[in-house]
């Protein structure tokens, strides 16, 4: 079974504290034990126009997509995500089954 | 030093076969040695709303800023990138320096 991926791109509203909300996205991710790895990182390189002016990425993979659903319907999830929802201005939201062509072992 | 991810979202063109386009981002990936590890995936869960119609998820890691900026301006890749250009109705590309909090060892 392949692992399973949780894949959200942010643009946050101006008067948004990130760190806040960073503060917020840890705490929940190490409360739950379903979310197997969470990797984010703020876009410093690609052209403006590219990124359609997402400034955030944020990536949790989960062992398996029942490990997924069961964090998407925690309680802890959604008040999350509540709260979250308030903070940004525009959000893509992708969840796919992950394909690994090359891995990080090599 | 952290790593840096290349991640693309992706709606293809209607009448692209995506995946003879998967077969030349397989390629250029096996080929170029910067490229530490290569992931994709294909959206099943998402809201249609949510996702604002892009399907795929591609995500490159490096170990890095300088073999990611090596690997974007190769030739091989400039060449990838021309033709993926023509495949895909709309693409948003983050470029960031990887914060890892919590890892898949775990």
């Amino acid at each position: 079974m392949s692992e399973f991926k949780h894949l959200v791109l942010v643009k946050f509203k101006e008067e948004v504290v990130v760190e806040d909300v960073l503060k917020g996205m840890e705490k929940l991710v190490s409360e739950m034990d379903t979310v197997k790895s969470f990797v984010w990182g703020k876009d410093i390189e690609s052209d403006e126009m590219l990124r359609q002016g997402f400034t955030h990425a944020f990536l949790m993979t989960f062992s398996s997509k029942e490990d997924f659903t069961a964090f998407a319907s925690h309680p802890k999830h959604l008040e999350f995500s509540s709260t979250f929802s308030t903070a940004i201005q525009n959000a893509v939201l992708l969840d796919f089954p992950a394909i690994t062509v090359k891995s990080s072992a090599n």
